[in-house]
């Protein structure tokens, strides 16, 4: 049995017309003898409306109901969708999370799957041709209904597709794959035929917003094949496959920046163990994610410490930071909200060396002053002045030559 | 464990200030010590927004996805209502109807309740002040989720009562009780305190729609007491109990009419063994009910047959009965759209001789000709000229003395 995962966003199944062009994308694979998974989100607009409604009825919504709320929406899509379907002849049924069921833990609103029956589904498989799937919903061991998160019904594909042996998850969306930075600030930007999971989950959390960065883990970790591709379009988009098997040549694969940066540095704090836990505890313990560290070299036992937090965690993480300022002896504490970042991304690095020295001189070429570095295995990011950030990425993208196709190395 | 189930319909839930209120009468009940299970129908105008919306996708929308659609209804409402009890720390749940589970049959779109767990029900009512439970849905045993029908959550609040032998089924709706005629016709209509379940089937299928009739078949096979009451006055409304709970001294109960009526002669037909059967059995098979039948005596071997069926229905029933003229001699069909049928109503007839004589002398004494006749146990209804109608309730109404508070008699 062949089986193929087409997941739909909720701008592709918006309506009766969009419906019809998912409808087509089915029956294309099932003309190739696929049996079709198909996943879809609530139409666009509804999950926003049912969480306005909600606000309504409760300052602060009890998770667990606002997830019996939330799930509507994937349910009507399902319904509305399967009708489409069995009126022209094909032999398909709706499927809510919890008829499959798809279980997960008990954190409403974000939950994880847990496991999912995959039996059930081939069975069913045997008797249908497409299985329209509620996508962003399950339930936990007890039937309570559960969802997956924003982006949720990107990992609910996925983790079928995972289940089932699919041969790749198809995530349809209203763009046309990953691009190697955003078009929009680059007219140059290519889109990436192939891209390693890695890549995937550095370009995700950056900002390329094409998949939810769970359901890049997920497929990772299952080895399950993800093309995002455009509803609208017919033309492949980008593949996002294991490393070995994306061309090793490629040194650098995309850029990417973040906005949402904010900078603040403590000033000659004492350089002696336990200040950094004093400072950064504090901080996880109101939830607040910390991305960039760096300490500078100690100067007669004390150090300066500056970190990155996203902007709108900025103001309250000042006034936690004021509260420890004392036991840590700090003399002052600055802050910069006018910051972003910047990053390299290629598992290419790995074998190539000289990446950090061309993205720097690079940025020296326009006078672009690097405020903080901090480089994993396949990525450099640079923080540097918002007001930069275009030019910065424009610049490193043409320094990595991404915008001419890449050529096969020997 | 005191058990109470409360029935909320459709506009008592639509929108947050009229929630407010369901709360309030909830609340009143915790006071009492009771606990409530709460049935929620979909917001006003909610069911027929999914309708129009599957029309739009399918000219004969699958029944099965239909009821995935539908349900999404009482989903929302039971998740809002929820929100606002927990928000007031009210130890409340929302239920669907496959988490309880109710099974039903698999007659989609009108499906019937075969079981409830009442076990999990009682075990959540240990933990649980309130279960807010999804009226109008419940599901097959693999794990479909069907519906009830319009009117639905009436069947799915009595069920509850019945299976956790509540003290009372409260059915909250926008009129205040069951009244001896429609007020509308009769400004002497006086609310009915106390009223037999078979009073009540016959004043609900005659049109006075207050509650479906398949959950008054429901209560009284299970003996649940009804309580039909308004959601916005405090006030009690008319109670739906078995027969020996009413006062045997009534006579009559209600005057009840319907203008859905349409009469349909056959002159001449052969009075021979299986005339009527090649009449009826053609107008069953296409779904047709047929009300009152009259077969007058016999002359030479033919007689006249007339029946009365819907309006809407009247041009199928004709081409059907054109069809098969020629076998059974029908001579001529003669039809009249313009009739309707008064019916008086009360146990008590069935120790009181004289109600039939009562209700003919007070038509005629307005001079109303009788069209057709027939009777049961608790009612004798008329077909009439259709201008006659309010003229007719209202008579029926002043001779069975309904505008009075009955007298206890001895």
């Amino acid at each position: 049995m062949k089986i193929i995962v087409q997941k739909f966003g909720g701008t592709s199944v918006a309506g009766l017309n969009r419906m019809k062009q998912v409808k087509a994308k089915v029956e294309k694979k099932l003309k190739k003898g696929y049996k079709v998974i198909v996943v879809l989100s609530a139409m666009a607009g509804e999950t926003d409306r049912l969480i306005s409604l909600a606000s309504d009825f409760s300052k602060n919504p009890d998770p667990c109901e606002m997830d019996v709320l939330l799930t509507t929406g994937e349910q009507v899509s399902v319904a509305l969708f399967s009708m489409l379907l069995k009126d022209e002849g094909i032999n398909a049924r709706s499927l809510l999370g919890f008829q499959i069921p798809i279980h997960t833990d008990r954190s409403y609103g974000k939950a994880r799957i847990l496991e999912i029956d995959d039996e059930k589904l081939k069975k069913l498989l045997e008797r249908y041709d497409v299985l329209v799937v509620a996508g962003f919903q399950g339930c936990d061991f007890q039937h309570n209904l559960t969802t997956l998160g924003r982006g949720g019904s990107d990992t609910s594909a996925v983790a079928l597709a995972a289940a089932l042996k699919a041969e790749v998850c198809e995530i349809y969306t209203d763009v046309d794959g990953v691009y190697t930075t955003d078009p929009n600030v680059c007219s140059k930007a290519r889109k990436i035929p192939k891209i390693a999971y890695d890549e995937m989950l550095e370009m995700a959390s950056m900002g390329a917003k094409v998949l939810q960065i769970r359901s890049v883990e997920f497929a990772k970790k299952y080895n399950v094949p993800v093309h995002v591709r455009s509803t609208f379009k017919d033309e492949p988009g980008t593949l996002v496959v294991k490393e070995d098997e994306v061309m090793e040549s490629v040194m650098v694969s995309g850029i990417a920046y973040d906005k949402d940066q904010a900078r603040i540095t403590l000033v000659d704090v004492f350089d002696e163990p336990g200040v950094a836990a004093r400072i950064f505890e504090p901080l996880a313990a109101h939830n607040i994610v910390v991305d960039m560290i760096v300490q500078n070299p100690s100067h007669e036992g004390r150090t300066d410490i500056t970190f990155t937090v996203s902007r709108k965690e900025m103001d309250t993480a000042i006034e936690i930071i004021e509260r420890v300022k004392g036991e840590i002896g700090a003399r002052d504490v600055f802050y910069d909200p006018q910051v972003s970042k910047v990053s390299v991304i290629g598992v290419g690095m790995r074998n190539h060396s000289g990446v950090a020295a061309i993205a720097f001189k690079a940025l020296k070429s326009e006078n672009i002053n690097i405020l903080m570095i901090s480089t994993s295995e396949i990525k450099i990011s640079c923080l540097i002045e918002e007001k930069y950030t275009e030019l910065a990425v424009r610049t490193l993208h043409e320094a990595f030559g991404l915008d001419k196709e890449p050529k096969m190395e020997q």
